[in-house]
């Protein structure tokens, strides 16, 4: 999978360090290439639901996080972004290990939409567990969050 | 405001006691009314995205288990509930403490859809941060996830 | 219920009386307030689905240009309005009537997110038959769609 | 691209023609394949909105008609379909002509969750205005709607 360059590699990557919640879930950057970004999560006590499974809300942080960062590799350096909405469907059980995938589908001068796609494994094999839509808004230099 | 009954609190309070996700977030059920659950969460470091806000993802996992909640409240014991789908929009940061407030707006036999909304309190004033909507279904006693 | 200014009103009229789908379904606007509008269809054979019920696409049309011409109401003049997203959950069929109901939740510089309900009338009887969630985006004057 | 079978097309084509809200738009129904399904729409007047774009509701509609024979299409001889809810993303202005193109993700026994999307064509060039995600239910025989 073609690599973003070494410049958006490195601010896509200290964000993600900021981000406390990414860190707290155990979920890792594994891939960030131009307009797309994969998120990682491994299943443990800490982000399961009642059932054991990985809870929807975890799904949907990562996928939020994916999708955020895959809007951001394609933005100006300087700008940042925020998740104006994303809706997601939990379509199985996320049991293992999950990959989200985020995807620029459109990028505008101020609103960027992203698909949301989130990958299980299950016995080695790769089945689709969530899938969703963002809207995302550009943040220019110095910007108050009410720009939103 | 009403209280579910004594029944149905423990029901639900069992379940969410059985949410890793919610104890590692550090998130607490503060309500259980009849078709209405509230949740809520402190800031710390480690629920924030890289501005320091509550990460949407965040929002959005104690707003799910809200809503889910609520449905529970209006289902017969001994059946249980998965999310289908939900979508959240982000109207503002949320800074200090937010309390996601699910609440049933029809409940079918198969489907219940919910409305979720996420205050914020900030210097005493409470504001609507987070507003959405969720699609569950019902899983009878004993069944496969497959349901769905 | 509370009007909005003439000269909100007289805005919002001469634009909906530019959409072609509105006239050609039959819709009608029939409140304009401040934040909050409403346009009503009836049931006929041309805006129905393969049951005789109405489209979820008619209910979805008037639900998006109720929403729309809401967040118009608290714009300044002189501005206009593009649905970004919107999101529908149909609750029970619409049968006879029914009336979409636009309410501004949240209107900030560029954004603005609106509740979508639609009520159905059965037997004398008004319920919900659809409810959404709808993001819009203010065109300055003279804007390039590109804005969005 | 692949075809449906006879039957599952005849299907599909005669509920299509039942739907009056497609026949006064004036939609056409493309293609019907396995789990796909196409629906276009010319620019007229009577679809449009203030600006003379095609009306989002009127995308709406035929992405959610898109979607519902799709799933139609893997459904068993016998049952039918109601849209639970619909999402969609206008991404840029429709101008001409649309096409909406319903594709099945994931199909169970009781949900099936569709990907919607619109292309607009300008000047020759294909291009993606409106990308969406649906969600379905099945009914078997003789339903009530209130399985929904």
């Amino acid at each position: 999978m073609e690599q973003a360059s070494p410049e958006v590699r490195a601010r896509v990557t200290a964000s993600f360090e900021r981000q406390g919640l990414m860190r707290h879930l155990g979920a890792r950057l594994t891939h960030i290439g131009p307009g797309r970004v994969h998120i990682e999560l491994d299943s443990r006590p800490e982000v399961t639901q009642q059932h054991g499974y990985i809870h929807a809300g975890a799904t949907g942080a990562i996928a939020d996080s994916a999708g955020g960062y895959a809007a951001l590799t394609v933005f100006p350096d300087g700008t940042d972004v925020l998740t104006v909405e994303y809706k997601l469907n939990l379509l199985a059980p996320a049991i293992q290990h999950i990959q989200a995938v985020g995807t620029v589908l459109k990028s505008g001068r101020t609103l960027t939409v992203c698909r949301l796609e989130v990958f299980g494994s299950r016995d080695g094999e790769r089945h689709l567990v969530a899938t969703g839509q963002q809207t995302l808004i550009r943040l220019q230099p110095g910007p108050s969050t009410e720009a939103r």
